[in-house]
């Protein structure tokens, strides 16, 4: 068990200092409010329990009523840590969709009259939102870049690099996240939510951040390192919840992905955090959807609904599914290997230069994601709307100020649509519900999807390592539903007489290729099964997983 | 670690000879073929690698393709396991419905002309599938007695109990749980599955039976206790998989209650079992659909579907959830200590005496379970059928040779129902689908509902014990959907405002009955959500387990 922990300790120490960003120098580049602190310190903490007179003393001594109080303390903290995150992820969501919201709104408004006013405009927007990003990033909290997931499960481990779960740390990855994501860039939410969850859970099991005077001695019972962990895992496991609001999802990647120490009874309070999560974040949409929270809230419970899409599966279709596996397997260990070096590059050279530079490559990125995205389309020729859509009840071309498929983008006549737009012109939780829509199997041409592809993965690798919060699944889930949509173009022409729905495929894509480069199992399972309340593609996923991280095991390791 | 599995072990042992009948005097009293072998045998097995300079040294003399013929071998045999389990748990229900679907049908035309008639079959009928049981298990798989999954958890914590992993015990497991649940006993299915789908893996990790002449060669690979009791952690999860058609509450199980060894590896083969048994289950039922299965397959994958039950909850409802909570915990333990009461007698006195008190004892508790179940519904008024309901597409009463709600027994006109032959007098499966429906608000009487709870209560504790296979799963959701539907009608009578369903209070009390007696948390919730399809009852399931766990461990320990 020991070797074990400290096995998994060292691999999670190799992962940090190799593949994460800005967190060696950026507490040495960072704010001048950290400069008098430890510089490079990573303590290794110590979660045995170590049993001698002294200690069972102590635990005699406690009366009934203390160990009474403590287990209440435990569960309280665990429910806070639950309604936080919550909170913090509705917050982050409905800051995220309003300001994207209001960007594309305006951005369409505009164009009515020229595309040169808009494109200016577009770009200023989302340049705005990636400078506010990066600078909160390295003038404010240093180890709010990157995901944080390795952090956390380097914590986790026993592994304690300072400045992660601060408060700083928190408020930071909260506004920087809300910058990245709202700009546009290609990257995540997700992962800075688990940081968020974690950070949240660690200022309350030490009562409060005693630097900004919001300490609360009543809850200060936790003296072990040990308690402190617990609740860790707690917040890790509710971040993951609030993301995808998937509570069992949450649960699982805690238990699977993060932690290597784990005790029956700890699953029990991770799992009613999650579902405090759950309650949370399902009160707050409830209370959006009678339009209070603006541009927030049009998907509902489920992120990517998929309960209307493919009912059953035939035998012939098992064969593309297990290419988007291996198609999954290869792209996911491409990204992998790109990623690292890229990462290398940068942390050896390009982020050593200061923060000066760390901004401006975030500002250039932000820029060529802005044209990218609104240039590409541009190019495009419009397709005009199927007829055989029609009965499906989505409207072609999109009312204006909605959210949905085909959007009309630089297109002549009403009844038209640009295939591209609709996937690259768009927030990213769109893009993924166009892609993983029934009932449209017209609708995007292998063209447009190839180059989304393309110019996509690109845009993620360069992104990945920028000094802005950034996760790693959302971009996952676009690249994967891509090539899996493209697959089930084919399928839908090659076996004509089925019920193929090119939205499955596109699940099933998305699942590959986070099976492909994070190669975790079961919880990403459940995750993909909860983001889409498809309990009937469990196998179908179970299968495209297997064959997608045999494949990419064959080549390098796993990206979490 | 090492501490902790001594202790885990220790306790289990203590829970197999304090709780368990049988398992020690079933070998003693058991077939003679058995009596040459050792008695009362408790082997205690190793599961610690040891690395010493041998194991190292016959490590590295295995060339890859070695490694690799091993790996593929676990996983074949990690599929194997999932196809058996899937196939057995096929063929135990296919058996019961039919011979309960057959039994019912039989006793409806005969009670046409003479109910003492009627009653007469139904006892006769009962009596022969009870005594076929209960013969199995004394004269030829004493191991089979009981549900087998404290046995398998013993086993899985380094104790090895002779004889229940052998290949008659599966025979054993397999033939006898279709008569004691075909037979109409106040028992489960479930837990004899769990136990049935350990055997099949224990079966195949060593190569086959090679008592039987069943045994292959090529299959023997595994050499250490390890690889074993891994394959029998993948059956264990495939047995609740098949059981409750949850592949995800499963893995948790095995996790949770069964196996204190763990490690993230085996986690995903060990879903990937749980995957395949869900494919098996979901094939074979599309297969039934067809009718070629007899009366099996009417209930669809989900086995209660409440996916049309209440939408949301409201802040007032808390409270009476709340109060199923503690009614779950306190009927819970009284249960437990009952149960546990009645079991040392019967192990001390009465199943000293021999296999033929055990057949008797069996015989005896069938002929007053009929006579209950037939006799009662006699006693009760037929009600009307209530008009409000029709609309909701449900027929009353019930066409002759179907299954459903309002049942018409003993009942003079046509327009009449006996609402406590809708729950008594008829299979377990279809008397829970009944009280977890929606949209029958005045199905039941209260009456109707308190003497069902008070007799059926009473014939599960002193079913339970008895020498044949018998899960406590399936008469927890019994007993605990009756009385939360009781408190659903109070609820429905009280806040008439409000939109409440009775079939989700139902569902509720049978989540907090199982929680106090079982005192399982997050694999329960989640096979709770699996088994009914609704995600949005997640955290209120969760609120009910939480309460009537605590409330149940203020008396004493749980039951599994």
């Amino acid at each position: 068990m020991l070797s074990n922990q400290l096995h998994n300790g060292l691999e999670t120490a190799k992962l940090l200092w190799s593949r994460i960003p800005n967190s060696e120098d950026g507490e040495v580049d960072g704010g001048s409010l950290l400069r008098n602190s430890n510089r490079n310190t990573v303590e290794s903490l110590d979660y045995e329990v170590i049993e001698n007179y002294a200690y069972r003393e102590e635990q005699a001594q406690r009366g009934k009523l203390y160990v009474g109080y403590y287990v209440a303390v435990k569960w309280f903290l665990a429910l806070l840590t639950g309604i936080g995150t919550g909170l913090a992820a509705v917050f982050i969501n409905i800051s995220v969709e309003n300001f994207a919201g209001w960007k594309f709104a305006l951005t369409f408004s505009i164009i009515q009259r020229s595309y040169f006013a808009g494109f200016v405009i577009y770009v200023l927007i989302n340049l705005i939102l990636v400078f506010s990003s990066v600078y909160i990033v390295t003038h404010f909290a240093p180890a709010a870049a990157g995901s944080g997931i390795p952090e956390i499960k380097g914590y986790l481990n026993g592994l304690d690099i300072h400045g992660i779960l601060l408060f700083r740390t928190l408020i930071g990855k909260i506004f920087g996240s809300i910058g990245s994501v709202g700009g546009g860039l290609a990257l995540g939410k997700e992962g800075p939510l688990v940081h968020t969850g974690a950070c949240i859970a660690s200022l309350l099991g030490q009562g409060g951040s005693s630097k900004y005077h919001l300490s609360l001695r009543w809850l200060q019972v936790f003296k072990s390192d040990r308690d402190r962990r617990d609740l860790v895992t707690c917040g890790c496991a509710a971040g993951v919840a609030a993301a995808f609001r998937a509570p069992v999802g949450g649960v699982l990647f805690a238990l699977e992905e993060v932690t290597s120490w784990w005790r029956s009874q700890l699953m029990w309070r991770v799992f009613f955090t999650s579902a405090i999560v759950a309650v949370v974040v399902r009160t707050a949409m409830g209370w959006c959807k009678s339009g209070k929270c603006g541009h927030f809230g049009s998907g509902g419970f489920i992120i990517w609904d998929t309960s209307d899409g493919q009912e059953d599966y035939s035998f012939e279709e098992l064969l593309p599914m297990a290419v988007i596996g291996v198609i999954g397997g290869l792209l996911g260990a491409l990204f992998n290997q790109l990623t690292f070096h890229i990462t290398y590059w940068r942390r050896n050279y390009l982020h050593k230069k200061g923060n000066r530079v760390k901004i401006i490559e975030a500002c250039l990125i932000s820029v060529i994601t802005s044209a990218i995205s609104f240039g590409l389309p541009l190019l495009r020729k419009c397709n005009p709307c199927p007829e055989s859509d029609h009965d499906s009840g989505i409207e072609c071309p999109r009312p204006p100020g909605m959210y949905g498929n085909y959007v009309n983008f630089y297109c002549g006549k009403d009844k038209e649509y640009n295939d591209l737009a609709t996937i690259f012109f768009n927030t990213q939780d769109d893009a993924i519900r166009n892609l993983f829509s029934a009932k449209t199997i017209h609708e995007f041409s292998a063209q447009s999807l190839l180059t989304f592809l393309v110019m996509f993965y690109t845009l993620a690798v360069v992104t990945f390592g920028t000094a802005v919060p950034a996760g790693q699944f959302v971009p996952g889930i676009m690249i994967g539903s891509t090539y899996g949509r493209l697959v089930g173009m084919f399928v839908v022409n090659f076996y004509k007489k089925l019920n193929v729905e090119e939205g499955t495929y596109a699940l099933l894509g998305a699942a590959s290729f986070l099976g492909g480069s994070m190669r975790m199992t079961v919880s990403l399972c459940v995750i993909m099964v909860e983001i889409t309340n498809n309990l009937k593609l469990l196998p179908l996923i179970m299968l495209v997983l297997l064959i997608s991280k045999a494949v990419g095991d064959a080549f390098n390791e796993g990206f979490l």
